[in-house]
């Protein structure tokens, strides 16, 4: 019997965990600031975007153990970003996922030396992978500052800070998505598949899948907020609403997002049955991302 | 004759300034994030670290063209450590250089982005480069990540915040700077002479005269807050006396800081004579930071 992505993701997360523990701790940093960085990092999540790299990887018939060291700096960016967006400066958030946020826990200068921090050791960690080539490194790293830099993430927050407030289009809030929450997406799926093995050609596919894929999880986010359960997030549910923020449902109605979320789930499967991986944790991933209550 | 250090910058400086901003608008960048960007590279500054890398490189028979993204990456680096460590949760500074710091000229949300931005988009550019082949990017990848991460320059500043208002001993300062400005300025001269082609010897030594190089441009930052012009440096002098910050004249005197200024310039000349490089401009440069008014 094949592998369920629910058991995939547990046999993945302890080793996930294990690694990024071990790479931050391995370096010599003042005790608060490690303190600091590992607490975030430590508050975990569902690791997405570690178990797209690794699923991709391996649906192109790679050994994941080569994506390992990939996933734990992309994780490191993933949560650089989430602790300098929580920022009184920037989204104000007291609590995620159930933990005060990082400024509330140590202070605002800790915070944003903690993300930088982590920003700048997730380049060391690629650099220093035994598991690579020097092709490869550079490959991921164009890759991966592409995706998380001013063409990528830091353009979504920037471009969402500079959308609070004001009415969105359809296509300007499918803009923000796609960088803010999309490319470091699209940046876990390209790289497994890099590392998998794939051609260029399925790459593309696989990056129109993750592409896809992103934005299911940014619509689902934002129907969770209206019809969510705030124990299963962790956070108040309704903020969307108050904050007078652009969302799918705000701009489509609850089943105008709904049908805009299955829109999207049959564009990612189409790319992925283009791209001849083997589609089954990928399809599955689809599903768990769709359905998911938190 | 042979070209004096003051012609060299200029001579260097234009090329710099103008591939910095090359490298940026190069990029689709929202606008408003990209202005925060440039204004900040703009502002300029006396371009020490390029100007320490490419006269490093050449003194080892190396093209410092081929230096030139490395010394805009590093830059980069220099300049979003300015604009996070002038954030009021920081060092809460209104003006640098004589302008208003970013997020006075912006916002705070803008100035942590652009920070983040130009951190990420140092490491693209070095990855890259199309004067570089796939191991030089690797290495200076490490060696950046390395210097400008919790291990170097981040861990100085967290150190900087965790001392203020607290007496520390000599050596505690020594750790401080050797970390906050000290790593850059070794990263400048050791990716200059690896780049030049350099031998691990000569590097070695390379790298003990920037230490001292980084130690003496702390000391004189120190003795200008208590001599200097305030016209000529920027802002404000005798900052140090009102934040009880430690400083070198505060812990060993006026006339021991400058004692001391002498002792690291000596190191600093002992270990250039013993890399064998051609020291003309190398000289000059440690008396051009020993001696400089701002």
């Amino acid at each position: 019997m094949p592998i369920t992505l629910k058991e995939y993701m547990q046999s993945k997360m302890e080793q996930l965990n294990h690694q990024l523990e071990h790479q931050l701790t391995l370096l010599q940093i003042p005790e608060r600031l490690q303190r600091s960085m590992l607490y975030s990092i430590h508050a975990g999540g569902k690791r997405i975007r570690p178990t797209l790299m690794l699923a991709t990887c391996e649906a192109f018939g790679g050994d994941s153990k080569r994506a390992f060291p990939v996933a734990c700096a992309l994780e490191m960016i993933h949560t650089y970003s989430l602790i300098h967006d929580d920022l009184p400066a920037m989204d104000d958030d007291d609590m995620r996922r159930g933990m005060p946020t990082n400024h509330k826990q140590f202070d605002e200068a800790t915070a944003i030396l903690a993300g930088d921090a982590l920003l700048t050791t997730a380049f060391y960690v690629i650099a220093n992978a035994e598991q690579l080539n020097d092709e490869e490194k550079v490959f991921l790293t164009k890759e991966l500052s592409k995706a998380s830099g001013p063409e990528g993430m830091v353009a979504g927050q920037m471009l969402d800070m500079e959308g609070e407030q004001t009415s969105l289009t359809l296509e300007q809030l499918e803009t923000i998505h796609r960088h803010k929450t999309g490319e470091l997406l699209r940046f876990a799926a390209v790289a497994g598949a890099y590392i998998g093995g794939a051609t260029l050609k399925q790459r593309k596919e696989i990056e129109t899948y993750a592409t896809y894929v992103g934005l299911l999880f940014q619509v689902q986010d934002d129907i969770l907020d209206v019809i969510g359960d705030e124990q299963a997030i962790g956070k108040p549910v309704g903020s969307d609403v108050t904050n007078e923020k652009s969302t799918y449902p705000q701009l489509l109605g609850l089943q105008g997002a709904i049908a805009q979320k299955d829109k999207y789930t049959q564009k990612a499967k189409e790319a992925l049955q283009q791209s001849g991986g083997d589609d089954t944790l990928l399809v599955e991933l689809i599903d768990y991302i769709s359905n998911r209550n938190n």
